[in-house]
This record gives C-alpha cells, sequence and structure tokens, in this order.
C-alpha cells in the first residue's frame, strides 16, 4: 500500500516535520491488521522529501509501551528508505567563508543541524536505503550518506546520473519541471527491483 | 568499433599494461583514416581492467611530434571511460595495522603506488567517467574516485548495486561466474545511454 504523507510546512520546522512522519509510522504500524498492510514499511521522499525520509531512517525508537496514546506505543523505525536528491547535510561540508548557515530548513542552531545530518547518524540498525540524485546537484551530497551507510556496513544502492535538474521524480514528465527524462527514469525501475530483492 | 587489449601480465607490472593501452590508443587514433573509425575513443575495463582503464584516463600526453615512430606522435587522450568494479588506491584508505602494502599489482613503492591511484591524478581535463559496481566490493572505492571527479566538476555517472559479486561484467550468465543478475545487468543499458548522450 502507498500512503502520501501531508506534513507540516512553514511556519513549522523541519523537526516538526519529522514528528508528523514518525507518528505516522506509528500510526502504519499500529493499523496493520485492520489495514492488511505487509510486513515491511519504507519510507520515500525527493529533496526536501528525502531529507525528512532519511531523517526519520535514522532517528527512530521501538515506541513506548506505557504511553496512554496506543499509536505512541509503535516503533518509528522503517525497513527500508528511498533518497532522491536530498541534499544531506551542512555540517559535512565546509562553509564559504564569511557565509554562516542561516537556512532554518537546516536546523535552527548547531544541534539541531547536527541532528538533521543523516549520515551523522547511521548505525548498524539504520535500514537499508536506495539513494539517487543527478550531477546538476554536487554528487557528494548522497555520497557522504552512503560512505556512512558503507562505513557501518547498512546495504545500500546509489545511483548519480550525470544528465537531468533537481526535481526530476519519476523523469516520466509528470513533474514540476516537465521532464521527460528515459535515462534517469531507469531510477524507478531500479529501486522497484531493489524493493522486492529486500521482500517489499 | 569495439577492439580488445591484450595487455602485458606477469612476469610483467602494471606499468607495462599502462604502456600497452597508451600504445594502443596512439594507434587506433593513428589509424583513424584507414580504419574509418570515430571520432571519439572511449575505454572500458573491469577489475584490474578497470583499474588499467581509470590510470590511462588519468595519464594522457599530447604525443611527441618529434618523435621517430610515428604512432607516438598521437595523443594516448581516451573522450570517456568506463570502469567497472575497479579496486582504485591502497593511498586514500588505511591500511590495516602491521600490514604492508605487499601487492605488486597496486605498485613496486610509494611514487608507484601513487601514480596508479586514479583519484590522485584527475584535473580539470579528465574525461568524463562511468562507474559501477556491486556492494560486495567496498563502495568507497568508486566513492573516492568519483569524488575526486566532483571536486574537479568532471562529469560521471556512479552506480553501486546492492547485490552481486566481484566478475560479473555484463551480468548477463556469460561470465566467469555463470551468474545472470537482471538487476545487475542494467548498467549496460545504462552505459549505452550515458556514451550516446556522450556523442559515441
Amino acid at each position: 500500500m502507498l500512503c502520501i504523507l501531508a506534513y507540516r510546512l512553514l511556519p513549522y520546522t523541519r523537526m516538526d516535520a519529522i514528528a508528523d512522519m514518525q507518528r505516522a509510522i506509528r500510526l502504519l504500524r499500529s493499523r496493520r491488521k485492520e489495514w492488511a498492510l505487509g510486513d515491511k514499511l519504507c519510507v520515500m521522499g525527493f529533496s526536501a522529501g528525502g531529507m525528512l525520509s532519511a531523517n526519520c531512517a535514522t532517528h527512530a525508537d521501538e515506541g513506548r509501551p506505557e504511553s496512554q496514546d496506543e499509536i505512541e506505543r509503535f516503533a518509528s523505525r522503517v525497513d527500508a528508505a528511498v533518497i532522491g536528491y536530498g541534499a544531506m547535510s551542512v555540517v559535512s561540508f565546509a562553509k564559504p567563508f564569511g557565509m554562516p548557515v542561516s537556512d532554518p530548513l537546516m536546523g535552527e542552531n548547531r544541534r539541531e543541524r547536527y541532528y538533521l545530518a543523516p549520515e551523522k547518524h547511521v548505525t548498524c540498525d539504520t535500514p537499508p536505503m536506495f539513494l539517487w540524485q543527478t550531477l546538476s546537484d554536487d554528487g557528494r551530497h548522497s555520497m557522504c550518506l552512503a560512505k556512512a551507510l558503507q562505513d557501518a556496513e547498512v546495504p545500500y544502492e546509489l545511483h548519480i546520473f550525470q544528465p537531468g535538474l533537481h526535481g526530476l521524480a519519476m523523469a516520466d514528465g509528470r513533474n514540476d519541471l516537465g521532464m521527460d527524462l528515459p535515462h534517469v527514469a531507469h531510477w524507478g525501475e531500479l529501486c522497484a527491483e531493489w524493493l522486492c530483492d529486500l521482500g517489499f
């Protein structure tokens, strides 16, 4: 089953968006039988949604069994994450001289920026990830996360396509850019096969 | 036109193999009209051959116009390189304590090891590269070369497939492993499209 998450945008923060996705994961886990869902749960997102998915894949808990709120008793873990053209981090790269990190999307302060950098929170329990992007975005973004996964021996796939632009989604013309790029569109088939191999 | 290079193996060295590929590149350039070759020349290799291709893509010259040997007057530059599961380097990664780098394939001494590490010789004149491997080989090998390409803003594609083993070639069953893995075999189509986009 495919579910679309409508998460909070401005004036809310990325921390609120993470809370929204975590709540949605718990909700799906709590309704598994009622809604006849499969065993496994994968998050998928693009750009800011990709960052959100990477954040939820690297910040998860097993739920609070004592909670009065039944849904909060369920885990916010996911079994896989698909990250399309996420700008992973502002902590792993040098900033241009004299330019502060001022975009609140990347975190309000030092602790939040670090929390929001998925490559800094990969552990041996992090779920497998499928990362893809085009070279119009700096490939070092995906590579810094892929390297963290490799360091922890977490399985992953990484596909960096040379042509294309940020925002291609399925790259089949049905995106904000109106671009149909069959080469980049291979990511969809590759991802479907990857998920299938993982038992989805 | 597709040409197969039979390069020198042991007891010859990797430096000899590079000389063989460079000579072959010059030969093809010198016979371009006679053999009705296209404008562009791409090297492609797998494993040790991938390393060889990466070495030739990062060590090239414009030829020696004054040479008595007509072929040596031609450039050893290539216009693209396709690198399948190359173990790029022994210089970019920490060695296990107490273990010297003793494999002569990786170079006889410090200078040769450095020369044979393609990620250390990428410049703004390095040709575009298509890198692919499976996760059974450490993804950091391709990533360290891809990062060097990104640093120099040289176009590239990078595909790291989760399943599979070293040595899959086209992954269509016609390899030493006898393995037919349609997921990994996508690399061939992706590579053909990438070469086509580059004008091959």
